[in-house]
Parts: C-alpha cells; sequence; structure tokens
C-alpha cells in the first residue's frame, strides 16, 4: 500500500482524490499496489466530506510521516508550495505536481535535488491539462532533437479568440461572455496578457533543450489589443488569430522563445483548434510535427494527469527518471530584438509608396468596409529590431501589428 | 555500456542505426549510459555500408551473447520474427520492434513471457510510426477508463482518400498516384482493404482494454469501393470520409471493434488529418477526447520511435513495465452483427417513400448533376442485422453504403 498526501483541496486537489477513488482497482494494477490517500492539507474545514477524517492543517505531519511517500501539491503559486515541495523532496518524498507557476520559477532547482534524493519530481498537469505532453516530449521523443515547439496553451486565451472569429465579437465582450461561462477568472490578466502560456512553453523549452527557460525574460504579448478588423484581415490572408507560445532552436545554437497572438495559416494543425481546446505541436529532427490535442484545463482531465504522475511515482518508487534540465544563466535564449519574423501591419493615412519603400514587398490584404486611407498587409521576415525602426517611424499611423508564424 | 542487435536492415532497421549514431550523445545522457549496435542480422550483405563489420546472418550468434541486453527486431511479418522475438525474451534479453503483424497476432503471449522473464517487450513503433502512443496511452491516461479508441491509422489510405476529396480523383487514379509517390506498394491490398489498419487499432484496443483482440476477428472493410459520388455526398453532407479504426466500450461490458471508411463531420478533429499523415482519438472518462497527430510512417519517425523504446528498455533494464494485456477468447468482442451507427446509403430506382417505409426518417443529401433516380440518405442509427434485411430488400438498387461515425 502506498500513502500520500494531496496539498490543497481546490479545484484539482478534489478531482485528484475523487480520480483516485473512482478508478481504485485499474490504479492498483497500473502501481503495483493500493494507493491510499492518507491526509488532505487544506486551511479550510470541509465537514460535510465523505474524506473528512483525512484533512490537516499541519504541514509538518505529512512531513514527518515516514508513510508518505508520494506528496501531490496542488495549491498553485509559490507560497507555500514552493516551501512544501522542497522540503518533501529533501525529506525523500516524490512529489507530483499541477503547479506551472512553482515548475516554470524552480523547476531546475527542484528537479536537482529530486534527482539527489533520488525521488521523483512530476508534473504533468502543468502543461496542457490532461494532454500527456511532459512524459511523451521526455521518453517516446528521446530519440530525436527537438527543434520547435509551438502551441496554443491557454484555453481562456482561445476560447475568447474564437468568439472573436467565430461571432465576430470584440475582444471586451468575447471576455464577458468567457467570464459568464466560468472560462475566465474575474481577474483574467494572467491569462489575457499571455503570462500563464508563457510559464508553459517556459516549462516545455526547458524540457525540450535542457536548460531552464525563465518566464521573465521571455517577451510575452496577450490578446487584448486585437480588433475585430485584425480578424478580418486574418481570414483574407487565409488563417486564424491564435495566441502561440513558441521555441524554436537557431542556428547557432540559441533558443527563441516568445508568447504572442499570430497569424496561423488554415492548414496549420493549430488552426483547427477552438474553444477551450489547446493544442502542442513538436517539431523533431526524425519525427517531423507530432501535435497533441485536447482539454487543457478542468478538474478531471487535469486531476487525471495528476493520478497518472502518482501512479507512475508509487510504481518507480525505488528509482528516479532522468527527467532533468540543469539551471542556466539565459545565456543561451536568444535577444527578442534579434528575432525574425514575417508580421501583418494595419495602418492608416500610410500611401503604399511609403509602405514599399520601408518594407520592400509586402501582400496587401484586403477586408469589406475598410476605409480608403487604411493598409494592411503582411511584411517580409524582418528582426524586431528593424520592426522598432520602421514602425517609429510610422508613428501613430500604425493600428496593429501581429507576428505570421509557420506552424 | 549498452550492446544491442538489430534484426533486419530493411528501410526501419538501417534508419534505427542511423538514429543511434546521430544521437549518441543525447542518447547516451538519457539512457545513462551509451548504446552500442553490436550486430546487424540481415541475409543481404552490405559490403558498402560503414556498418559492415557488424553484419552477421546466424541469429544464434545474437541469441547466446550475454552482452546482448536489447534486441530490435524490424524485419516485419510472422516468420522469422516470432521465433527470434520469442526466444529472445525467453533468453532474459528485452525486445523492440515496430512489428505491427506481430504484436497484433502474438501480442499476449510475448508480453506474457516477457513479464515472466522480468525484461520489457516494447512497440512504440507498430501504430503511428513516430507519434507517441503506446506510452501516453498505457501510461499518462492510467487515470482515466478509456471508453473510445478511434484513428486514422494508415497513411496510404489517407493519401489517397485525400487525393479523392480534394482532387475529385476516382480510387483507381489516386492509387496510382501513391505508387508513383512511393506511399503504397505495388501490391497495396494490405493497406487499401484496411487489414494494416485492422492490426494497429488491435493492437490500441488490447491495450486500452487489457484483454488481447485478434485481427481475424474483427470486421473490416477497406476504401476501394468508395466512389467520387460518395465523396461529393460527403462533402454536402458535411464532412470527409476518412477509413477509420476504431474500439469503443459499450453498455454490458463488451468491446465493438471495427475497421470501416466513414463520414466523419467538418468539426471533427479527424477530418483536418489529410494526406500521408496519421491521427489518434483517445476518449477518457477524466480527460475527455485527446488526439495525437504526425507522421504515422516513414523511415525517420519510425526509426525514432524504436530507438526511443530501446532508451527506455535500457534505462529499465533492471525492471520491467507494466505494458500488459491477457489472452483472450474474443468473447468481450461485441458481434458486428449487433454494432449499432448511422449510415449514409446511395441508392438507384429507389423512391422516397420506400426510403421511409424502410428506414423511417432520414436525412436527405444532394449532389451537382446527381440523375433523377438516384437517392442519397442518412439513417437513424440500426445495427448491422437490420442494414442487412433492409438493404437486402432493395437489392441492386443500393449503390453504396458508409457508416456515419461521431468522433
Amino acid at each position: 500500500m502506498a500513502k500520500i498526501a494531496v496539498l490543497g483541496y481546490g479545484v484539482v486537489g478534489s478531482g485528484t482524490v475523487e480520480v483516485i477513488e473512482k478508478n481504485k482497482k485499474s490504479l492498483t494494477e497500473k502501481a503495483g499496489q493500493e494507493i491510499e490517500v492518507k491526509y488532505i492539507l487544506d486551511l479550510r474545514d470541509f465537514p460535510d466530506s465523505p474524506y473528512k477524517d483525512k484533512f490537516i492543517k499541519d504541514f509538518n505531519i505529512i512531513l514527518n510521516d515516514p508513510e508518505i511517500s508520494v506528496v501531490v501539491e496542488v495549491i498553485g503559486g509559490i507560497k507555500p508550495s514552493y516551501d512544501f515541495v522542497k522540503s518533501s523532496l529533501l525529506a525523500g518524498k516524490s512529489v507530483v505536481t499541477s503547479n506551472k507557476e512553482l515548475v516554470a520559477q524552480k523547476g531546475a532547482e527542484l528537479l536537482k535535488i529530486a534527482h539527489e534524493k533520488k525521488v521523483n519530481f512530476f508534473f504533468e498537469a502543468s502543461v496542457g491539462g490532461g494532454i500527456p505532453i511532459i512524459r511523451p516530449l521526455h521518453q517516446c521523443l528521446s530519440a530525436n532533437r527537438i527543434d520547435e515547439i509551438a502551441g496554443i496553451l491557454n484555453g481562456t486565451t482561445n476560447f475568447i479568440l474564437t468568439k472573436m472569429i467565430r461571432d465576430n465579437m470584440p475582444f471586451d465582450e468575447a471576455l464577458r461572455t468567457a467570464q459568464e461561462l466560468g472560462y475566465a477568472e474575474r481577474d483574467p490578466s494572467a491569462d489575457v496578457n499571455g503570462i500563464d502560456a508563457c510559464r508553459k512553453i517556459c516549462i516545455l523549452a526547458s524540457l525540450a533543450f535542457g536548460k531552464h527557460v525563465y518566464p521573465d525574460k521571455i517577451h510575452t504579448e496577450g490578446i487584448s489589443a486585437i480588433t475585430p478588423e485584425d480578424v478580418e484581415y486574418c481570414e483574407s490572408f487565409g488563417g486564424s488569430i491564435k495566441l502561440i507560445g513558441w521555441a524554436s532552436r537557431e542556428d547557432g545554437g540559441k533558443v527563441a522563445v516568445m508568447v504572442c497572438p499570430a497569424f496561423i495559416s488554415e492548414d496549420s494543425q493549430l488552426a483547427g483548434v477552438n474553444d477551450v481546446f489547446n493544442a502542442i505541436l513538436v517539431r523533431g529532427d526524425s519525427t517531423g510535427d507530432v501535435v497533441f490535442y485536447g482539454k487543457g484545463a478542468g478538474k478531471l482531465p487535469t486531476a487525471s494527469a495528476v493520478v497518472a504522475d502518482v501512479v507512475i511515482a508509487v510504481k518507480m518508487s525505488s528509482s528516479s527518471i532522468s527527467l532533468y534540465w540543469e539551471d542556466s544563466d539565459q545565456s543561451f535564449i536568444e535577444d527578442e530584438k534579434n528575432i525574425t519574423l514575417q508580421s501583418y501591419i494595419r495602418t492608416v493615412n500610410v500611401d503604399k509608396n511609403t509602405v514599399e519603400k520601408l518594407f520592400g514587398e509586402v501582400e496587401y490584404l484586403s477586408r469589406k468596409g475598410a476605409p480608403d486611407n487604411e493598409l494592411a498587409f503582411i511584411t517580409a521576415a524582418l528582426s524586431e529590431n528593424e520592426y522598432d525602426k520602421k514602425l517609429s517611424s510610422l508613428g501613430n499611423n500604425v493600428l496593429g501589428r501581429i507576428r505570421v508564424l509557420n506552424y
């Protein structure tokens, strides 16, 4: 019998306990022994819960109980999660977490401790909810050199963009709809501004390239500046606007990482990913493009990923898996100003002569009802530095710019 | 240093050696030790190969060499692969194979031997080429009850169908094009008749439901009877025709398994899978729909899946993984005559009165230039038994029937 503790009885925590109880028989078979939730740590009281005898408020009970071999951290955030996870690992307990902020901020350090203590630190649920991606990326693609990763990593923004595209809603209205349906929080900034997607691409990039990528070093743009006009132009371009977290191995060994809204061609496997769904494209030198698709959030999908990690942690109790990346000073991250991409640009009161003098040959886009003084076009690939210079020369006449990504 | 032997130096075998050599450094890190190909078994001579010193013709050298811990079987077919794999496992060597025929026919027996000998029998490359599916299905989704699996499992037929749909080619012409491009073999029957897809869905279903599903018990239809008219009607239905291998848990505990061409709605994540690509949809009770997409065949994608298995076999050399299913008398497989689905039916010289008397309310489809005496329609869900009866009453007036699947 393997005894585990669940830290946090919120949405994912209660889902984790529910999935373990519901699938007890098959989990026992797969783990090689029964898995019992011995403690649930939460500051709140749950007097009506069927598990009310398991609730405790003092983490030290868990830490000092040698019977607990696996700790599940589903509190979220850095405090107190980081202390709980670190001391659990130092005490020789494996940890499973769904906490993307923790992994994105502290992954290298926690993996190192796990490695030294010969226990496991697993976080399948931190990216893509119920979509298996961390373990396939690590194990199944181990015979590839990963060249690029690009994902629709945040369901809330994808839902909002889908509403803007399908129902011609402006951003504010689409956000309100998402909030009414419970897909966006009252304070939606972490989703809408790309922060959540940034944490996730940092985790994936760290794993793929073997060195920790910290979120605060990554250029991150959200979707709040996207207009219905941009959506129309993207349609005439033959694509969809998606919020993409991406990381790409460059010639010379550096890695470019960015979170930004992007024009994606309709032919892309990411273009058809709508509503709250997530998809992650992994481009390997041997395998080509592989895409993983599914629900990126939600109680049971995320909990099922947590429980799958628990099963493996229990089964592998005597050995640590090679999931690992090094800490890093970020010198391998390409300066964002050197990142070179095509862009869609929308201008007002700029004539074609000026456009072509600045950008050379461009592809003009059209939309119904555009005023005569509006121009929208796709540029050749330029560095961010070059865009800065050229666009500043146009001043307030630039109404919008969205990058074009080739996934 | 882990020493391995590769049986068969065809497309996948040579790719396997190439991938191991190319990624030596990262593989060593991931496996925890260097991996060396000590022997390559092939009856042919390769005097110009850089690996010419490794070639042998006598399998017993491998079998009797205690240094060989992992045997890679990429010969294909049952003879002599089955004997080689079985005796390798019995000798305490782990086996990695890409051989879907072998796994679909002999999987339960070989897994049992591997289990008893505490070695591993891995076959990630047998389904979906470079797409990670076997291990994610087994490990990452272990906290789910898998309810359904449906996949576009054969790239050749998907290429032919894509040509028929996009370029309005009849089947014969699309097949010839596939052959010219090297996507179809000279004798294309195993692909075109659904036999290859059947082997793959049997492997996935065996894994998902824990009991061996044998191909010869599974209703298998190919794509050679599909006409350009069917393609047009499917378009007016709002979908695409795809060859789908599917398995579904039914009320009462039986499992329905079938390979058939099917109308798939454009909204489905399987509808946008074109050309030689594969995709596999897994429907779990907790995780909802998860889809895995990528190249289902090809030298390097398949070889990279083989090598990833080798890495895990080397790393896990002291323990066997719980990948397993039982043998079975097939009594858990639903009788195909009881499988109940909607269908598209195309008739000639049948009036609407007769159609509605037989099938009740139907949804009529239209196509440009259809003769006046043609009717095409979608029925309500009926069992195969009921279709047999109703369609036989229409005799030769039935021009085609294609099932409608809801994935």
